[in-house]
Parts: C-alpha cells; structure tokens; sequence
C-alpha cells in the first residue's frame, strides 16, 4: 500500500517535471493526421506486479500507437509461425533510420528485424497468411482486447486511411520484399494490415496494461493464465531492448534501460521484467523518430525506481 | 554452500556438453598467432555475489582477450573524460562487421560505439593522451590486474606483434579516423595501445574476476570498495548488451539474454547484474567473429541458473 | 558503293564469328516472357549517313528493346521539358546495378540518371505529366515510327503484361521516388507508361534507322531535316556513353569507345557520330545485364570499321 | 596559319571571359600548400596536330598537377604489366567521391577505376614493382619530360611534403587496400611515389604537350614516333571520359564532350583525338573537386571549335 502510494507519487513527480520541459521535439509530420496533435500532451501509466495501476497526464486519453502495434503483431506471429518466423526476418539492430531500404538491397530482402517497418510489414504478412485482413486485424484487435482487459481498443480510421494515402515509403520496402520473395501476399492486403494495425488508438493506461504479459514471464499477472511461454517473452524484450528504438535503440538501453518500443505517435512502452510494464506518450520526436520527453520521463522513472535490468 | 555445489555441478554439465559438440566453427586465421590455438580448449569460470569461484575445463590457461579488452579500457576512459568520451564514439548497434568502414565515412569519422574495432580504437587513443604507450599499457595491465585481484596478468608480445605486422585495416580505420581529426594522438601510437591491449592473455577464471565490478554496482564485491559509480556499471552493462557480439548482438541478446563482449580469441565475458560475472573460451567462431560454443554454453549456463535480465 | 559492300562484309564477318560462339551468358529469366527467347538468336544492322544499310543474321525479327528505349522517352522528355529535367534526374554514372534503390536512398530519392530503371521511370513521369497512359505511349510509338521511318513498330503487350504482374523492384523505385515527390502522376500510371514503352519490338533494322538523328547532329540524315538540336544529340550521346550500360558502361567504353544503350532484351543501339548507326541483338546477357555477344559483335565491328570515338 | 590565329584567338578570347566571372569555386584547403594559391590566377594552352601552341594567362606558370598525373602513371603502368593491371583495379566509374572509402569495402580492396584515388595509389604500387620510390619518381619524370619535350619538368617536394603529412584518408585507403592484398609493396613506399607524382608541377603548356600521343593514337605528332599503341590512346582516353572527374565526370561528358582528367591543383587535361590537346588551370573548384572555371573555359573552347566527340 506504502509502496503504491510511493509509486503514484513517482509519477505524478515526473509528469509535473515533464510539464515544466520546453524542448517538446517535433510532432510525425509526415503522416498528416498526426502532425494535427497538440504536442503539450502528457501521458503516463505504471502497471506493478500486484497490478497496481499509477497514473498521471493524459493517461486516459487514446493516441496513435503506431509502431508501438508492432510488439503484439510480433507476439501474435510467433504464436502462429514460431521459429520459422527467423527465416523470414532477422533479429539484429540495423543500424540505419527505422524506413531505410538500403539494409534490404544489401541482404537479399530479409529486413534486420521485426520493429523497423520492413521487418514489421514482413510480420503482418506472416499473419495475414492468405486471410482477409478484416480477419487478421480483428485478430490482433481480440488480442489486444484481452491482453489490456479492455474491450473499448479500436482502430482509428483516419488515421489509417491518412497513412495509406501517403504511405509511399512503405509501399516501396513491401514491393521491394516482395522482389524477393520475403511477402507473400498481395501487397496492398499486407500493407492494409500494416496500416490498420499501426493506427489503432490505445491510451497510456491500455498500453500498460497489455504489456503485463511480458513483464511477468508471459502470464497475466492478475489471472495468473498464461499468455506466451515464459522463454518467448524474454526473447521479445530482448528484441525491444537492442532494436525498439531504431537507431536510438542503443541511447534508450544506455540511459534508460528497460526494453521499450515507441511509435511516431510519442508513444513508448516499457518492460520491466518482474516488476511493471509501462506507457508515456508525448508527440514531440527526437531525430531518431523517437518521443522526446518520453525518453526523458522514462529516464527519471525508471532511475528513481531503480529499474534498470542493467544493475542497482 | 550447497548453491556453489550446484553452481559448480551445472558448469561441469555445460564443460561436458561442450566437450561432447563437434560443430566448433573456426579459429580466426587473420591474427596469425591466434591461427595456431587449438580448437578444442574449452573453459568456463564463474563467480558468484559471494565471491564463490566455480571453474571447468581450461579454466585456468590464459588465451588472447583480444576484443574483451575493449570493456576495460572503455572503463578507463569513462574515468578519464566523464561522458565527454561521447563526442569522439557513439553508442549505437552498428549493424555492421567488426571492423567496417563504410559507417565511418557516412558519419564523419565518428565510430558507432566503442566495441567496434573503430570505435576502441578511438577509446585507445582517449586513454593515451599524449603519453607513451609503456605508460599507458601499464595502466590498463595495473587496473586489470586490480580489478581481478591477480598481478599475474601479462601482455602476450608475440600476439601484439603479429596483430602489428598483419593489422593493415585497423591502419585504415586509425588513419580514416585521423583524416576527421577524432584521433589525437600520432596513428602509430594509438594503435601501439590497441594492438597490446588486445594481446593481452588472460584466464576465464581471471576475467570473471575482473568483471566482477560491472556485475555489483561498480563495487568489488568482496571488499565492498567502490570501483567506479553504479550508474557507470549499469551503462557499460547496457553497451555490452546492444554492441558486444558486433553484428551479432542482437542474436546474443536473444539467445542468452546478458551483457556480454566476445573477442576473436574466442572468449565471451558475460555480466549478470546483481548475481555473477562470467567467462567462457572456445576458440572456434561462427560467421560474426563470435565464438560459436561459447555463445552456445553460456545460453545453457543462462537458461540453467535463471541469468536472463529479460524475465524468469 | 564500294564502301557499302565493304560495310556489308564486314558485318556479315561479325555475324558468322558470333554464330561460332558459345559462350552466350543467360537469358533474362525475371521477364518470364523474355525467358522464352532462343539464346541463339543473333542480328545485326549498320546504317551509315549516306543511308546505306548494311544487315546480317536475324536483323530483320523484332525482340523487346526494354531499356533502349530509354534513349528515345529521355529525347521526348527533353524536347518536353527541357533542361528542366535535370532537377529531376541526374547525369551521372551510377556505380550500381540498374535496378539498385541504395542510391535514392543517400540522394534524396533524385536517380543518378535517365538510364538507371529508376531515372527512366522519373522521364516517364515527366513525359505523362498528367496525361493517360494510352496518349503518351501513342505519343512515344508516334515518334519512333516516324525516326524509324517505319510504320510498323508497337507494343508487344504479352511482354509488357508479364513485366507488371511480376515488377515489384519497379514498384519499389517508383513508390520509393514518390515519397520523395520526384514523381508526380499515381504510380500506376507512371509504371503503366514505362513498362509498356520498355516492351516495344522493334528489329534492328528498325532502331539502326531510328538512331539516326543521333548520329547526324541531330537530323534526319536522308531528309536532312532537324528532329533535335545538334547539341540535345551530342548530349544524348555523352549520356549513352558514361550510362548507358548500367555497371558496364565504362568497360562499353573502353572496349567498343562508342555511345550505345542495352535492353535486358539483348539488343544494343550504337551511335557513331557522323558515321552510322548499329543496333545488334544476342539475347545472352552478361553479369551487369548486358548484351555479352551483342557487345563483342560491336567491339569486333567498331575495331574493323575505325569507328571509336576515342581515336583512329 | 590562319587556323592557327584562329585558335589563338579563340583561346584569348576564353581567357578574357574568364577573367571576368567571379564564381571561381573554393581552393582545395585539404592540402595546406595548395591552400596558398591565388584563386585569380588562370591559364590555358592548346596543342593542334600539326604542333601549333596557342596559350593565354597563365599558360607557362607550373601548378601542382595533381591527380592529373595519373593519367601518365596509368600509361606507365599499362606498359609495364599490360592488361594484367585489370586484375589490381578495375574500369568503371564510382558513383562516389575521389577519396571514398566505401566502394572498397564492398568491392575486396579493387579500387573502381585508376583514377579515384584509391586505383591510383595501386597503379604506383604496380608501378613500383619492389623498386625504390626515388628510382620509380625518376622513371616517371622521364616520362614526362619526354613526351613534353621539356626537361624542365619537376616535383615541388613542398607539396609532397605537405601531402604527406595530412595525407591520413590515402593512408587509411593504401592501407585498406593491403589489408586485402592489392597493395604489394610496403604502404609508406608505394604512398611515398603516390604523393611524389600528385606534386609534380608542370605549366598548361608542359601538359598540353605531354598528350599529344593520347590525341594522336600514342604517337608523337612532330616526330612521329609510336609512344604507346593506338589502342592503348584509345582506351586511356575512354577511361578519362568516363573516370576522369571522380562523380563529376558525367557532367563533363555532357557539358565539354571529350576526354579530360582534373586534379584538385585546379588543372584539367584535355584530349580532342585526332585534334588537339589542352590543359586548363584555375585553383577554385567545386562541389566536386574540379576546376570550376576550367570545366567552364573548356566547354566554351569545345563548343566553338567543334571538338565534342558526341557529334559535330
């Protein structure tokens, strides 16, 4: 009890301090819809292992997650394929921007790994899998649904239909795999899937709460039911700790170090293991794509909570 | 007690193991002083919080640290300059091999990170400072053997002379370096450090025991006295984790799941924050330059004692 | 006269050394249409200024000239746009294969040249220029009819269907480009244009007499009348000479030292200025996409007839 | 005699235009003694077949020749090991700049061409062939003052030395090189020719007699006698027009339309086969490392006296 109002404290801490920053970053402009949120917002939530919730901001209020999608899409196709995935799609940094297509030309069209939009394209085509992609993303929306135990998580569709109107880039690295054989679907299903899944709205709180899984050795910490084996839930952290951030991946270990993805929304997910699961969101980005303050409020936390996996 | 009994039983199981495997990969033949080492050497030491050693197979026979060496002079260096060390090296995965340098042109002369060959390289040339060389080296020996509490550590010449006459891309990497001006000190000097730093033999019963501090906060555990800040230990920790197996690192993370930095002498050093420091020696390397039973014994080791910083 | 019989000895000469040989290279197999040709096929056709035509073996069939005619849609951009086009395109060699994206990618999504898959496709973009498909490809079969002189050239739509069912590479550079604005028109009718003017059959004969004005300053030379200015030809040529055989086009110009243009069709269109114009057709392609007989017919037939333009 | 007035006024006439333009470009800053020369300074000769000189400006003041100088070190080089000297370097143009390392790494150490720096500093490693460099340097003057028909014809040691001491990209790229075994000789030796040859000084005339035998198929017009083979003219002259302005060289091609090699001294060496050879001087240079204004002056020579290549 101490302990949760310690906690609550903690974040409610960090998001006075982060109230207080000027140095927001610049909000996605790239994807029109995005470039309309106010870059003031604030959001973050804590989930402990007791399933303690902390919250603070705007941790209610549903953002873009975008390739933040790209964590429950990944679990989702270990679930189906399971090793095999690793054939399709490689599991190092890479060292470059999160759509660069250079990596591709330079190795035969496998990306590097699963979270820049190459490799997360590649694993929504592993999902689709012959479906229809109406299926599929009601598919991942039921996981996601369960996972956060919330049935209010949906798509937003301007968001979506704004990314596939401007999507060109993506379209470019899916044609691309697509010469070599790494998609297998049709692109434009693959890429519907893609778009849809990047577009779907979670709050910070939602966010928290269906990463539980992989903070607690794949089981729901409440229920106690698991959810992936324990094996695949490290190895999936792992994956966020050396390639969650693009090419700032090594800068987020380094400062704040506990796995996390983010997304262009301003949104990052953190995993503690054994200990919480936790989402900020702030839209300004870094020049890695990367939420600014939300690096920076993670940085805090995760100091004065003595997360780091890296050591006390 | 009956945990270091156990502690020990496990590593005779992966020392028997290993012994047992014949998909070795191969010994690194450009050194050609290491070309000559035999395959089948195989040893592993651990040491536990409580100081409690456990050791297997060659445990005790010095071999070539080569690239571990990296992580201690990081270390020095970090002492040296505090985190201005960071305008001249980056801290990024470089999704290339050890020693390209196509990064460095494409980012003015800047190394990724410090474990690259460029990047330590750099490293050398910090911790040289307008010194000699002799007085340089003795430092790093003097720290090493400190750190391992064992004044028997040595430089092997005859390694450091073989590294110097064949080293023509590290030439190229210190030059190209030098062109951008992000090496200080004359060329030759510089690689006069790096050259012995990485002919530097040690046991794995050594390096387990120098690495010692990283694993506990920055403090020797057994005399409890501070070696460098705990802060300090948890970021060299996290660059391990995204940049000690080169373009490996993101398969080690995934596989073994702790900080690690392998040499081509084919030992990896592993950091278990909190519980054990780690050394394994297997002279045979898979294609990254890592060494392949070494990697493969310590995802035993790591499975066997619940080291993951991933989750249990 | 004379002369004329001499032209026509001499290619018959080439013609019976070529049908000799059996070193052809292989076929293009990634246009299953052109994966059909017989790699035996071998034609030739000379046309000199005074109009004198000279041919041998199967000078008279049509074949795919694929990226030869990226000579005539880069003379109806320039006559369009005019120097303009440069702001979209390049003018230097690439260092690269033809259909490499590496390059976009560090240039701003600007294609090194009008000869690389991708420079073709942006001088596709600004031939259309928001017209339909079906007039700017009427457009571009009007203009090589009437420098052919021939009335009969067209479309062979069974290649031109196969090249987009399976140009996924094309649809990466083209959407790739478009991300960065350098196309204008939807992508699928840009690609519509280019796949189709790529799948035009023309014999040799037919492209000797249409490169005509190429190779007399810039007029028809039985005419005399003007197509281009004579310094818009001289330009064309330089650009066929440094780019017009993807990453061969320097050992083109050391070997044969004449301006020429492949298509992964086999076919090679030559330009001698002030002396002739030669296409030759071997279906056999070499590792960097080009015509491997093709090129040592023109080489043979360049060193027997004093043609290059690097000196007697 | 007329023509010959003709031509001398012609290149009097560019002098004065020249003098007038005020966008000169930069001084090459990189090599501290080059950093010294009046941006002002500006000469021009030309040599016709029949041995008629027209100069103006600066014609007979020597400059730093630069990397001009590898034209006549490849015909060395030629002669001495013949088409064997494609095994060490190759024949195409870069895609990068003069000085990039990259092309090497993805190539196993085979410089594109022997006129980036990297193929040069092979050819004077073929060149000194387990000579001494003063031996070798000599061999090269010789060259030089033969076929310039003046033996005033010498190394400004200043430069040299200048260079040799800010040299570290060329040493970072020899050493690259023999890394990969394509340097044969000890680095500091074959850079030691290297540097020595980049500063020969020679005046705009000294060079424009130097090649006459590349614009006369390898002979000496006045005597007569064969320097090299015609062939051999031909296919120097082919790889100065593809290679012979790093990734400049397209725009070269399209703009003056013949054979040249620039040095970053401010020099460029043209030859008009059958016609004539000229070389320009004017220290600024651009974005490319070429004479800005040399390009300029030979464009408006080529334009009004007809020498494009490409067609009259």
């Amino acid at each position: 009890m101490a302990q949760a109002q310690a906690m609550q404290r903690v974040v409610e801490d960090v998001v006075d301090e982060m109230r207080q920053r000027s140095d927001r970053g610049e909000v996605a402009s790239y994807i029109p819809e995005l470039a309309k949120i106010d870059p003031r917002r604030f959001g973050l939530a804590v989930v402990d292992a007791e399933g303690r919730v902390a919250t603070g901001g705007d941790a209610e209020e549903p953002f873009s997650i975008q390739s933040i999608s790209k964590v429950f899409t990944l679990t989702l196709a270990l679930g189906k394929v399971g090793e095999r995935l690793w054939t399709r799609v490689g599991r190092e940094p890479s060292g470059s921007p999160f759509n660069s297509i250079v990596q591709l030309e330079n190795e035969k069209g496998i990306p590097r790994n699963p979270f820049i939009n190459a490799g997360a394209i590649a694993v929504s085509d592993v999902i689709l899998a012959g479906h229809q992609p109406r299926e599929t993303l009601g598919e991942i929306l039921h996981f996601l649904r369960h996972v956060a135990d919330d049935p209010a998580i949906a798509i937003d569709n301007d968001v979506a239909a704004s990314e596939q109107r401007t999507g060109f880039r993506n379209l470019a690295l899916a044609n691309y795999m697509k010469s070599f054989g790494v998609i297998e679907n049709p692109v434009h299903l693959t890429l519907g899937v893609y778009f849809h899944h990047c577009a779907i709205a979670m709050s910070c709180r939602q966010l928290a709460m269906a990463a539980r899984f992989l903070a607690h050795s794949g089981r729901d910490p409440s229920s106690g039911h698991s959810v992936i084996p324990a094996e695949r839930a490290r190895r999936i952290n792992a994956l966020m700790l050396t390639c969650g951030h693009y090419d700032g991946s090594g800068e987020f270990a380094f400062r704040v170090g506990i796995p996390g993805k983010s997304g262009v929304g301003g949104g990052i997910l953190g995993v503690v293991p054994g200990k919480a699961s936790v989402a900020v969101w702030a839209p300004g980005l870094d020049a890695s794509g990367n939420s600014r303050l939300g690096r920076i409020a993670l940085e805090a936390l995760s100091r004065r909570l003595g997360w780091s996996i890296f050591g006390a």
